[in-house]
């Protein structure tokens, strides 16, 4: 794959994840639709296998490697939900997976990806370079480096979050304004809006993204590549890459409407409400474009709009710091 | 319907349900399954309209029901999550509802109620009868009584999450070993168990419930209707129920197995696991069956079983008291 992914690879990377992953339900709620005037859908990500749609991308670049490569093993690098995906992506192919993970990725990530038999790695997310790292362990091993995000096999395993939208929307006969999805360095955005617009191309997909690491939607606003200023400090542990790939930007120029930023306090509320009215988990991360879409961000009054509920993977610490935000209940 | 309903009852209802209802997701997790050494499989009716099963029941009822009656308009008693059913049903038809609750019901319940329109009167659990209640409402308005449980349109509407359970297993290539359901006055467990055994008849269907309101299991244990000494000190609010009905004991002796008792710090646990591993927000009472399988009450080793996660409907310090059992973690 030299040339752009496009809607075809997506439907390739559906039939390689066909029976391995799970559809995930596109979940209602009567009354959060009727406060907000409109169709708000929850693709709950949260319930896929490893607790993150991570999975998708990583088994779509196991199944696409070569036998040769899978026998050397793979190395990747990530806060936890990339790590938890490939972890278990090899697993279930057999693969050796080396991890490098941040020394203060949550306790519940840095367990579950051992769980799944992978080697961990962790190294200090200030001071020392993951990639390095990782790089490293590849050259001495012969492992192949799977990337978090700016890969086409990646980006078209993730786009196939995209696709299950759309086609669970159309067999609503809904059409859908806008999906929004979270955003770290752009894999699931890109991949899910070359998804989404090969059944329904007048949906707008949106990138959503914490306050602060803003840097997908301020490069999609300047028309270049945007660098956040710091590497830390949002509760959104799985959204703090620092730049859009060099893959994932040309094309999110193309496929991507705006961004949308929404801050930690409006994540936690978000999580609170998913909590309440849809019954799932949803991580801080994984929780910003539905923040999105009840902050008003993302208008839903009179449309119906899809927010991806992109992981589940958060500590009880968290998830109960969301649980005290009931007042907005 | 005199006769006793059967499974052609229950696949009547699913055709009545068929585009109201979430057919909810069968989940299952990778992790949960290599240290139990079986398959678990959780059918996920906390993502049920109104967070819990018994809308379907309450649809069917209505749906049951001739144009005259449903003028006429229905009333209700029930801890909470039969209430919301029966005002988003009553909500869906265009039926006036009015609904019994007892005062000490969790607040989300009553509040999320009363969002579908339906009229609510408070009762003291322990000094009055919500039966009288409600018959009194009924002769005064001519609306008929919805029960929660004791009737053959509730029973195979509810029947129908054990037809999608059986139909779900078959699709995967699983034959299963047992399915259990949460139990209150039996409603859920004997429907589940007409509709799992018209698809696969060996699987043994099994009723959970809280210790110290185990009223099916000794009924069933001593082939003579037991009541609870109590009528509340559980945190399973959905399962108080004083005893079995008298149209579903007869049915249980039938086709129920053995009941499963679960203690209240036992559903925590499960709640905690559920939040965790499966991602999904589980009420007490919808916990009891998941609470049965993970404490090898009900054993998973080398088998496949499914546990029936009835509701969501769970206040916040409930839901953060379950978090904080994390030494299970």
């Amino acid at each position: 794959m030299s040339s752009p992914p496009t809607f075809a690879d997506v439907q390739a990377a559906a039939r390689r994840l066909n029976g391995i992953v799970v559809r995930t339900p596109l979940l209602e709620n009567d009354r959060v639709n009727r406060r907000l005037g409109g169709r708000l859908f929850v693709k709950a990500e949260c319930l896929q296998r490893t607790g993150s749609f991570k999975i998708r991308g990583a088994y779509n670049f196991l199944a696409s490697l070569g036998d040769a490569d899978r026998k050397r093993g793979v190395v990747g690098w990530s806060s936890g939900n990339h790590a938890q995906g490939l972890a278990e992506a090899a697993r279930l192919m057999g693969v050796k997976a080396t991890i490098v993970m941040p020394a203060d990725a949550p306790a519940l990530k840095v367990a579950n990806t051992r769980a799944s038999g992978a080697e961990i790695v962790l190294y200090d997310r200030v001071k020392e370079s993951r990639e390095e790292i990782g790089i490293g362990i590849a050259k001495e091993t012969g492992a192949t480096v799977v990337p978090p995000y700016d890969h086409p096999w990646i980006l078209t395993g993730q786009g196939t979050v995209g696709l299950e939208i759309a086609e669970q929307a159309k067999a609503l006969g809904v059409v859908l304004d806008a999906v929004a999805a979270p955003c770290s360095g752009g894999g699931l955005a890109t991949g899910v809006a070359l998804g989404v617009h090969g059944v329904s191309p007048s949906t707008v997909v949106h990138a959503g993204e914490p306050a602060g690491f803003d840097d997908m939607t301020r490069s999609l606003a300047t028309g270049r590549k945007q660098r956040n200023e710091k590497l830390s400090g949002s509760i959104c542990d799985a959204l703090l890459a620092p730049e859009p790939g060099d893959l994932t930007f040309p094309l999110a120029q193309k496929v991507l409407g705006p961004g949308l930023v929404v801050t930690d306090e409006e994540v936690l509320d978000a999580m609170e409400l998913a909590f309440r009215d849809f019954k799932v988990v949803v991580e801080p991360g994984g929780a910003v474009a539905l923040a999105a879409a009840l902050t008003g961000k993302l208008p839903v009054k009179g449309r119906s709009v899809a927010a991806i509920c992109s992981g589940g993977n958060v500590d009880h610490a968290t998830f109960a710091r969301a649980l005290e935000r009931s007042a907005a209940a």
